[in-house]
């Protein structure tokens, strides 16, 4: 059907961007939201830090008694107290005396400085300080890192362990986030069977389900997969009630023109296909659509196409659902040996990646997974340009910069 | 106590490599073992391809019919079947006659090259065919990517989606990886409360827990966290227990010198205490020992602190554990800015990473969680260097890297 033309792998993307959803969002516990979104903003609920408090361990004193003081020219000073960390004292200081402090603990009323212990010579209840303090030295005031009332996090940042450790200082023990999309991957072909049993005939081994699965995670998304047979009813079935239970929908296999091929059909049927046929290698019998609102990627299902559809045209999606912003980030390197490749496709070249060379990985169909093993990159080569040259610059695409 | 002799940051990651433990082996499912390490190579159970199959959606034909061929030449056959993908044929090709075949199917018998379609123009059985064929040409013969008996995996990868099609295309539905560490996270401080409670005195959010479950995360290990008072009593109960519990602990707070700083002298009578007190900023409090076999990293209770010692000394201990090869990777940047540091400790100092060029991100005590947020990057100043001027190259750490 469509597959007679084939679109640029640009125009394809305009098409899946204009069709992008938003997930909704949820209220969840902070300790559940590491690599999740914030929906809105925080503003902090106290003061950090909550009290004027320490820097280091030392002694908490009035600069004014140090102004004079030197290694030759201590100033002597008498311990009053001590306070632990997660301790306070409620001793006040005068002239001439010190109290012995942790880091973080809040300073005594009347100090205004603290002196690293490095500096001091203590001996039972005396204390001998050999530098000169500044009001101030030492001490965080109250509020200086974060005021009460200031926003200390805008929407839409992808949490890391700082982030919820910050929101956590601010006062919230929940976040609102988008929420994970549900994609169920449906696995076609009759010629599909697990990887121990006994192959007969034509029979080949289903191992897109494991890299699938592990790719739909490794967008953050939670999987769910299924197999089903070359069979326009059960096709049928198994497409629209994937359309009411996931976001999004993945399909392997079925998308070419020879009998069998009835994935394109089915959705066709029962909703719009969008793209058909995309001048891309690999994966050129690539579709995309929507059947009752839910959008459906149609992959190759060879193997290694299938993962290079994912990273091309699934990956940006499914992290775009959570707005988790992400392009494509390909980074300049030398070739370090002939790349060719035909015009009029967008080739994505598996390859090596080594300092700042890169070398294609030999392979010759498709289905070459170890090609995928053996590489850590791909290589782009725009649909007008027709190979590259050895020693010549070209853009690589780091496997890398797929982690989120 | 030990605290009054800083080490070198390179003499506390030597001592910590010699107590490096590894984790026991457990076989799983292929379907879990995205991210882990295999144990032990594979060896291919079949072929792969499994048998001669089509690299082309094409025809089968016999190629010594198109040596003539060409577009104002064409060679006339008579196709005699279709085989879909998954499907096969019975049917013997001889000369003059084609099958229409799909990507991936098996070559029927006879015929010894594929044409693509867009070589051909059909018109019901008949089929004129454009282009001159080579013996072999479009024809993936059985075992060319993988032969039975192959070694196709060697042991210690980090297994990718690629890896996971790659092991079951070779037969196998298991996989023997290294076990998951299971951390339990101890965080000491009487001032600690969950961030909605109302803060009253020196009380402080406890922001650790969550940044402490996400970074053991990060490293691919099980968390579970617990809260425990600077008491003497209680914490050796809670240390103890952990070191029969969990292949590592982790504490926060407690390590410095003040009195409620029990972590240290709890772990020197339950175990033994082998670093207490590193030349390194922020964090020169850390400690490591071995109780009861069960290694102990005592982390500072500042948070900005804690994370950094993580990132520093937790997170490669962690990842070795599984045997995900991990090494600190910096790389060159200009400084934008000058960035002061002390001499005699190793400093790891927040920083924001754009292009070439890095600039500090600006904090004033260990405890600014806000620094952390606003960095992307640690610049590692070593501890006989004073400093990087304006426009410098110096070292970087980039978070990215920590990403598996």
């Amino acid at each position: 059907m469509f597959l007679s033309q084939l679109i640029p792998v640009e125009k394809a993307r305009q098409i899946i961007e204009e069709n992008q959803q938003i997930m909704s969002e949820e209220i969840i516990k902070l300790e559940k939201a590491h690599k999740r979104v914030n929906c809105s903003e925080f503003i902090s609920q106290h003061n950090s830090p909550p009290f004027d408090r320490s820097a280091m361990d030392g002694y908490a004193l009035q600069a004014q008694d140090t102004f004079t003081s030197s290694p030759s020219n201590p100033a002597h000073l008498i311990i009053i107290d001590r306070i632990g960390a997660g301790d306070s004292s409620s001793v006040e200081i005068i002239s001439g005396q010190a109290v012995k402090i942790a880091t973080g603990a809040p300073i005594p009323a009347g100090a205004d400085a603290v002196v690293m212990e490095e500096y001091t010579y203590e001996k039972g209840d005396q204390l001998e300080v050999l530098a000169t303090l500044s009001p101030g030295e030492n001490v965080s005031y109250v509020g200086e890192d974060i005021s009460k009332g200031d926003k200390i996090l805008g929407a839409g940042r992808l949490l890391r362990p700082q982030e919820l450790a910050l929101i956590a200082s601010a006062g919230y023990g929940e976040v609102e986030v988008y929420k994970k999309p549900k994609v169920g991957v449906i696995v076609t072909g009759n010629e599909l069977v697990d990887p121990t049993f006994h192959l007969k005939g034509a029979q080949v081994i289903n191992s897109n389900q494991y890299a699938l699965r592990a790719l739909v995670e490794s967008a953050m998304a939670g999987c769910e997969l299924s197999h089903c047979r070359d069979d326009a009813q059960l096709m049928e079935k198994a497409i629209s009630e994937a359309a009411e239970k996931y976001d999004v929908i993945i399909t392997t296999g079925g998308t070419a023109i020879s009998k069998g091929d009835v994935v394109v059909d089915t959705v066709d049927k029962l909703g719009e296909v969008l793209i058909h046929g995309v001048a891309v290698r690999p994966g050129k019998p690539v579709g995309f659509g929507i059947v009752n609102e839910t959008p459906i990627f149609m992959l190759s299902g060879y193997p290694v196409a299938a993962m290079v559809l994912f990273d091309v045209f699934v990956r940006p999606y499914l992290l775009k659902m959570q707005n988790i912003n992400y392009e494509h980030q390909p980074v300049k390197k030398v070739a370090q040996k002939k790349i060719p490749s035909n015009l009029g496709r967008t080739d994505y070249i598996r390859a090596f990646v080594d300092g700042n060379g890169v070398r294609p990985v030999m392979s010759k169909g498709s289905g070459v997974i170890r090609a995928m093993v053996d590489s850590n990159a791909y290589v782009v080569i725009e649909e007008n340009q027709e190979g590259v040259a050895e020693g010549e610059e070209c853009y690589v695409i780091l496997f890398d910069s797929f982690k989120v």
